[in-house]
């Protein structure tokens, strides 16, 4: 499977929700797969929080694959040898569309703290101006999982006309406290970290040493990713330091698993991109916008197809079965699967075997 | 109800479950009521993570009453006019047990790090000298919520004898790697801050400015006291920010909640007691010391009364039910409640009035 990674640039504005403008900007994205000449083979694939636009295949030289490779490829539930796909990297990301440490035109300077807060209304608008840059006026199905499950459900109701099909996993109809209250650990932790420095570090200070505030506040993503049960069965109770139980800090193996995923993960992630994504997360509402949330699912024209995880903790099931309910009451096209999985909110990455066979009938 | 605060000294070694001792030490505690005669209306209560041996009623001059001061006092559940009641503070605690800002005799400086590891055994086997220098050898109950929980079942299990009654709230048979994850945060984020100086602070450097790194722990902590539904009624989508929707640092109800509430525990509690208190819940397990969980909980002759509370999200119900279960086949009296309640895990300090008449009943 062939992969292109390409950037668009707009020189036009984008209007953000907040009433700010983004201009010029940039969207980097990938594709797999050949458009057909009626351009009637599109999927649309949107990331989550930590991911990119690099949803599937391996880079030459690299080993590891894209975020949903094994849902992703020639001949798999989403199939490029039937569909063009596109993945774009939202803005505000870190992994090449217009962030925070993104200059600041005409400046030479990063934006830092001025770059405008983003919403999950503004990541889909500029995926828009791309797939029309594209030549894209419709989409055979857009498909993601959490934070992309949020821009999924976004595109339906802000662009009832724009595809045919809506794959939704593991996301909500709008955050909840519960879920605030996990991205808060992250925000306080980077913000009152020295090395921060109120956004004023520069491009390279932790390519070696991370921000220890983006790993603290990391830790607290983890646990919402898993589930009471998943860490039981992942970890147990095993201790692995050679230090002995009575070492206050020698390690259980969840302890060991955080601080070795986050460590790892603060020396890639920008702390300010960490910031505005998780910000964009806290401010999701499908109901901004319009008169209610009822009013905002009426909208939808597509068929949309909901899919949660029984131990999901971030997002749990009975929010999506909220949306469910109300699209049937209306006599709306949704159809539901609760995946039965002990992999908590991580599911939609990690057992993607307990759902494909779900989306590739869909795609039929 | 007469408040007496009391501190016990203690010159013979405590032997810790690590091997090492604690010599000399002290044990700050409260008593409300009075002793009878026989010395059989003892009923020790044992406090939480941030807890104290201030249970129960309200000092001259201050307004907040103790953390169970709608459970203890005169014809209250735990009726002061009937029983005598002790609540003792843990050793490793900041509120005047010995801990690790305790001078290291017999040097005038504090332990801090070289403070020895203590466990929930070694918390209880030094309210058993306690007890001893009081002259009480049999107790009449022994209550306790979360690691109060935890050192009520310790003791049910350690100390067969000692009480005729086992009432443990919102507590488990051995802590799971999802608490240790959220203990992780706080873990973490204290061990990281650089005014943390590897232990090394001055006694007063956080009374005015608390340690960011227990503030940002603690936000992890309230995240697992609470639970969706508790912090959906509590806090909603409400946003209380002047600043408008799409500041980046504006805030959402929830997140001035843990904010204020955070920063206030900050300056109140010592960062290392929350370390070592932390690391104790981590270790608490039942087993230990023991061959089997099976063999711990077979040794227990008291009548057990087991508390959980639906809602709860650090400690679920069905791990108090893993102790009923254990305890019904081994036909040992074992009787167990489950309150329905959206408090979450606070709802054993919180709603009071949804189990005071079960303990009340036990009591009589």
């Amino acid at each position: 499977m062939k992969i292109e990674t390409k950037t668009a640039h707009f020189s036009s504005p984008l209007y953000l929700e907040s009433g700010r403008i983004l201009e010029p900007y940039e969207i980097v994205y990938e594709t797999y797969g050949e458009l057909n000449e009626e351009k009637s083979n599109v999927v649309l694939v949107c990331h989550a929080l930590s991911g990119s636009h690099h949803a599937a295949g391996v880079y030459e030289g690299e080993r590891k694959a894209g975020w949903w490779d094994e849902l992703i490829g020639d001949g798999k539930a989403i199939d490029t040898k039937k569909y063009f796909v596109i993945c774009a990297n939202v803005i505000g990301s870190c992994f090449g569309s217009t962030g925070p440490m993104s200059n600041n035109y005409p400046s030479q300077e990063p934006y830092r703290l001025r770059f405008p807060v983003v919403t999950v209304k503004d990541m889909i608008r500029a995926q828009m101006q791309l797939l029309s840059s594209l030549g894209v006026y419709h989409l055979r199905a857009i498909v993601g999982g959490s934070m992309g499950g949020m821009q999924a459900l976004q595109f339906a109701v802000d662009y009832p006309n724009l595809a045919d099909d809506i794959i939704a996993l593991a996301a909500t109809y709008a955050t909840r406290p519960w879920t605030m209250a996990f991205n808060k650990v992250a925000m306080e932790a980077i913000r009152r970290d020295p090395r921060f420095k109120h956004g004023n570090y520069e491009i390279n200070d932790f390519k070696e040493e991370g921000l220890d505030g983006l790993a603290i506040g990391r830790i607290a993503g983890h646990i919402s990713y898993l589930s009471p049960d998943s860490m039981d069965e992942k970890f147990g109770r095993n201790y692995v330091s050679n230090d002995g139980l009575f070492e206050l800090f020698g390690r259980y193996e969840v302890e060991r698993y955080m601080e070795y995923n986050t460590n790892n993960f603060s020396r890639i992630f920008d702390p300010l991109s960490y910031l505005y994504i998780v910000k964009a997360i806290n401010t999701f509402n499908l109901t901004r916008g319009y008169d209610s949330l009822h009013d905002a699912i009426s909208r939808i024209k597509a068929n949309v197809y909901l899919i949660s995880f029984t131990s999901d903790y971030l997002f749990f099931p009975s929010e999506m079965e909220h949306i469910v309910k109300m699209m049937k009451r209306n006599e709306q096209h949704c159809s539901y699967l609760k995946v039965q999985s002990d992999y908590g909110h991580d599911a939609f990455l990690v057992e993607v075997d307990k759902f494909e066979d779900n989306i590739k009938d869909i795609l039929k």
